[in-house]
């Protein structure tokens, strides 16, 4: 319902500026540590949250978030909307845009999520899609600040390593380290890479390198990283994926190549003794439940950027 | 969990007297323009919306102006309740009259409304059968007021056309012009009139026409309404229903057969090139999102009706 | 997101001593004649209610109930998150222990709700399993609290009978037999029998009969019991069951057997003509819709023993 003429979006991290990152990071941290408690400065605001893919994350961290800023989050299952069954989604963005003040998709294509932006005039947050998962990026990056302090996120350089997939979380990543200034090496099995278009963008600003060797990419990172190897739809492959995956596990050996003090991250569900062994990622360099933790409060640092 | 009596209902519109009807809409309006602002004339109260069919229009509208009151709704689907599985209407009416302040059920049978409403000690509110729809005719009102004024609905013999099915929306339409003393003129194939004890009883307050011919219907119309050939549930009947409709398709020049200044109203979802072209939900005549957005402001304004 | 090293759960009535469950009680009755109303203790707090079985009373009373108390509940259908879809429960319990202040689980197999609850540093509630259910037995015994004043649950040896399957409900009243002292006398059909285990742990506590004769386990009760013949999940086997549980009707005879001021509970859904009579269940003696509303009631002084 906001007149802004030109809503704020994160359809992709790109739609934030350097800048702008680091203050959600810094806005989020500060809200953790107690920052304004009892205040609620989205009171009366709410969003619709629209799944066409189900996610307890975040959905519970986008709903919680909401609550805690004083506002409201309305949970969509497409079962229970005629979004997506006839309607056309100029009309959802515009019916929508009468009732809540922003909107969290969570859906297949990235050009459904542009749509909406399109037609919305209020703020849209990608939830996940298949080409790009911002907001747990920054999650992801609010868990390394936390982990080696806020200045990490000034430096230039600090290594990356994506073990796996070359899916949604790796473009991500991708668009992360461009805004950063960071390098990012991701070793995908053959079949398995990056979009090239997200590759060749990133690398127009920061290193980027994509290798078939998990333990070159794994060599002196600040932190590795990894996801299942078939994500939710991706069931009837999953056979294939597992044959193509192996040698791709992070194991205990392979973050021995990391850093002294580097730590692993998966933004769950995990498959333990698939794409990570459970020595990793129940062990001390895990910080995976910080990691999930972290989505309620870097969406909460989202939110208010967007709608305040 | 109110000691009501008698409490009140909003089974059809006929559970209006129209001096309410005309202090609904002004509360609503007064609302929408800020009255009230940040009051939370519904703190601690809550809405049980039951929905056997669904819809975002309804479940939205709903669940943010509870919100917005200082209220809760409570989003029941079917599959998540025993409601409907074995369970008689009467207990889930005289269970949920324990725990909440109000119902709102979308389901198939206006009979079943009625038995809710029968056993509970708490508002019920029909929040679309397959009879009735009277909520969306709050929300079409309102947006007529609000393009011809408040006067508008101080006046008798305003002329409305209705184009198409002579379904729920249609009948809310009977009843809404008996109330107001307008004058109805709907257009519809045969096979698709409105039920004949509706218009009986419609005719008696007000002068109702039924033609065959749309042309006639819009004939100096304020305002000229239509709705989707198949609604949910009438897939397998949708190609006699496009057969049988041609013709009854809302064009620029049916829209010329109207006022001058004359709007169109949809409750939406629409489908473009079947009940209404393109040209008219998407040109300047149009107010079928001003129209969706009013289903929440008339909402509040129906919920403090209800329940002050 | 609580800090206590060892949070308090309810994963059966046995995880409440005597006291506390008098307290819990106390405070419940306190609150619903309006002591503290408008206050909000659990302002900001957050509950997770997990269902992997559907129930409207189970989520309609805790959702309210946190909004009453200020905080808020978020339902989680099992088919809307990863949780049991390959994800191992000590991960969703770690997640959500970092996004929520509690969780309320309705599921199967009570061994869930345990390692649920072994990983999780936040309460656990069972809100239903194949084995307990404990907090429809906080609001019987409120319920019998309100008839027959807060003295009765200081007394020893009040009779109650149970009427049917030996099911959740029977090994819950076994938990609140032993707890209060009170006698219980559980009257099943053959091959329906209580557990043996949870029986023995009560029997060395307090005076348990098991009967086939529902007339000996009614006599001289203050309160007769029963529950639908085949709950969900056992529609399979709902024809052998009506065979097996023919004689164990709670009848207007049946309960003439028991006090002249007993009264009748079942937890509902009711199935008229075979658990219960009608004249029975919508009879003088009959408490199951203030039954059902304490659940609401209830679950609010729990909420507060658990989060404060």
């Amino acid at each position: 319902m906001s007149n802004d003429p030109e809503p704020r979006h994160l359809l992709t991290l790109n739609d934030l500026t350097r800048a702008e990152l680091l203050e959600v990071l810094d806005r989020s941290q500060r809200m953790m540590d107690g920052e304004g408690a009892g205040d609620r400065p989205l009171s009366g605001r709410s969003l619709a949250m629209v799944f066409q893919k189900s996610s307890t994350r975040t959905r519970v961290s986008f709903e919680v978030g909401m609550y805690q800023l004083g506002g409201r989050a309305i949970f969509l299952a497409e079962r229970d909307t005629q979004i997506g069954r006839g309607e056309v989604v100029s009309d959802t963005a515009r019916v929508l845009s009468g009732y809540v003040d922003a909107i969290m998709i969570r859906t297949f294509d990235q050009a459904q999520v542009e749509e909406l932006a399109h037609w919305s005039s209020i703020p849209v947050i990608n939830g996940l899609t298949d080409q790009f998962h911002p907001c747990q990026l920054l999650a992801d990056l609010l868990t390394l600040r936390q982990e080696f302090g806020p200045e990490l996120l000034e430096e230039r350089g600090v290594r990356v390593a994506w073990i796996g997939d070359g899916n949604n979380m790796a473009h991500s990543w991708l668009n992360a380290a461009a805004l950063l200034g960071w390098e990012l090496r991701i070793a995908s099995p053959e079949g398995y890479d990056p979009d090239p278009n997200v590759v060749k963008a990133a690398s127009r600003k920061t290193q980027v390198l994509l290798t078939r060797d998990p333990a070159e990419a794994a060599e002196g990172a600040w932190v590795v990283n990894t996801d299942v190897w078939a994500s939710m739809g991706q069931e009837e492959e999953a056979e294939a994926r597992i044959d193509a995956f192996s040698g791709f596990q992070v194991t205990p050996e392979l973050m021995d190549r990391a850093r002294s003090d580097a730590v692993f991250l998966h933004c769950l569900p995990a498959h333990r003794g698939e794409e990570v062994a459970a020595e990793v990622i129940d062990g001390p360099r895990s910080r995976v439940f910080e990691e999930a933790k972290n989505r309620l409060h870097a969406q909460k640092g989202l939110l208010l950027h967007l709608l305040t």
